[in-house]
């Protein structure tokens, strides 16, 4: 009898085949587990994969009897309740790091486009707009990135590679976290210190209760007029509406968002404004990432079913 | 009497305002300068300010029987028939460097948004792509940064700035110019090697007669399929109806582009692709590139006026 597995979340099906040859998939298709199986097929469930952000727990839990662990695709677990996981003994496994760089990578990407405005650059040329004369988007030069300063929130791997990569383009990086990292930026121990200072604020820190919505109307406008803030860690760690609020007024410059309070995000205000640049989830979505992650997932897995530690566990 | 300088090439109106504090301006607005000004206004002008890569040349310069010096704005000075003017004795100014931060920060921002698709991926959520699960665009994950080959084609300033950010995103970087520098990358003598090698392209060679074209369809086949081409240099550097083609029927990924055989550039096939991003020659538009090519600018008229050496002077 193979290893059986239930996919909690939805995953792609050219990823699903790379994990079909080493373990049975149980797929719910985004539904309740109860809707798509059987009691007695779900009794046989002993794993389980999901995204990490995607809410998990007593409901499922109480499914899946056999259950004794939960591997998480990407870094994050912040949507696994790990209190009723605790209760039940289940082991919990993540794929640390491995799209740290490319999650990276995505932040400098936001911030560059948002700076440098390339969406609307690219539709004013599109568009006939240059050779045309007509008044350019573009108009009033940008600050560039010279001798700006970046505040960078979180030096977990994350941060540290995005500090990295910032540093290169004549910044000045400080950064906020619980605690002093050994690494060759300005640490600054109060959040909204960092914020004061920065002209940039880089969010990078790990979700969960105590980051709830903490970038809210109050460091916003810490943040200041000529700030622009960008997200690549999750949603809940913004107060979404004063965000919106911040950049419809003016109170902020600019945003560049990968995550969302609810997602899949919905168009609302937030997608009527011009000074945001705003991509659906996909900090860790490259080739490389992808394989780097389904290693940790199917490391994590094989592990469990033998018998063993997880390699990458959530502790 | 103020120093009269002629102003070949349009330029904002918040920038001519300071050079208006120091010299009296002669603007054509774009014009022939003999239909703006008469004779003797133009026989008592002694310097003129352009764009580099504007042409100018012997009709304007036989205009101008007082001309003494020749003050390009940016780095660039490719467009001024330089032996029309050693014959005249002009001596010519650039702002060599003071816009090079800003161009390889443009450099960077086309080459992660063309590779992240930040175009397609901010249009999917603005447009409801993503909440209401529509095919995305973004299904198939792009190759990452993290081990690209990336090859830098020109090692002045901007080609310098450009290899050391793009090594920051943990990329192998190579390159080649007409000589070996003092620099941490691997040196390929042969430029045709180079192309063969790399997965990225980034153009910063000065542009002149033995560059014109360079990047041609052989170059282009070299480059192969998933290869990406970024020009932030001039659009003369490629042969731009060969680069349409490549980029029609696959035979290279991609292209990031501010410059443009013509310009200001108007639609045409290159603007119905999906696979490019372009930018309106915006390189050295940032505030910082700005006050820096105007303090350069300032510098030379003043020394001319002054009876001095220019101070930034095209040798």
């Amino acid at each position: 009898m193979a290893d059986k597995v239930l996919v909690f979340s939805r995953f792609a099906k050219s990823m699903l085949a790379r994990f079909g040859e080493k373990f049975e998939l149980l797929e719910t298709g985004g539904k309740p587990a109860n809707e798509v199986f059987t009691a007695d097929q779900l009794g046989e469930v002993r794993a389980l994969m999901t995204m990490g952000a995607q809410p998990l727990g007593r409901e499922t839990f109480d499914l899946l009897p056999s259950l004794g662990a939960v591997v998480c695709y990407g870094t994050g677990y912040d949507g696994v309740d790990l209190k009723a996981a605790a209760e039940r003994g289940l082991v919990i496994g993540n794929s640390p790091a491995a799209n740290a760089s490319a999650v990276a990578d995505l932040a400098m990407t936001l911030l560059l486009a948002l700076m440098r405005r390339v969406i609307p650059a690219d539709a004013y040329l599109r568009s006939g707009g240059w050779s045309g004369a007509k008044p350019s988007p573009l108009l009033k030069p940008p600050r560039g990135m010279t001798g700006a300063k970046v505040g960078v929130y979180g030096m977990g791997e994350i941060g540290r590679k995005i500090a990295a990569r910032v540093a290169a383009f004549e910044t000045e990086v400080a950064y906020h976290s619980r605690s002093r990292h050994d690494v060759p930026y300005r640490y600054v121990g109060d959040l909204g210190e960092l914020v004061d200072w920065c002209d940039v604020l880089l969010i990078a820190v790990r979700a969960g209760p105590d980051t709830q919505r903490i970038i809210d109307a109050s460091m916003l406008k810490r943040l200041g007029r000529d700030g622009v803030l960008i997200n690549i860690s999750r949603g809940s760690v913004i107060d979404q509406p004063a965000l919106v609020a911040a950049l419809a007024d003016g109170t902020i410059a600019g945003a560049g968002l990968d995550v969302f309070e609810q997602e899949p995000y919905a168009p609302d205000a937030l997608s009527e404004l011009p000074n945001v640049v705003l991509t659906p989830h996909i900090g860790g979505h490259t080739l490389d990432a992808h394989v780097a992650m389904q290693d940790c997932v199917i490391a994590n897995l094989s592990a469990f079913f033998a018998g063993r530690e997880l390699p990458y566990k959530v502790e």
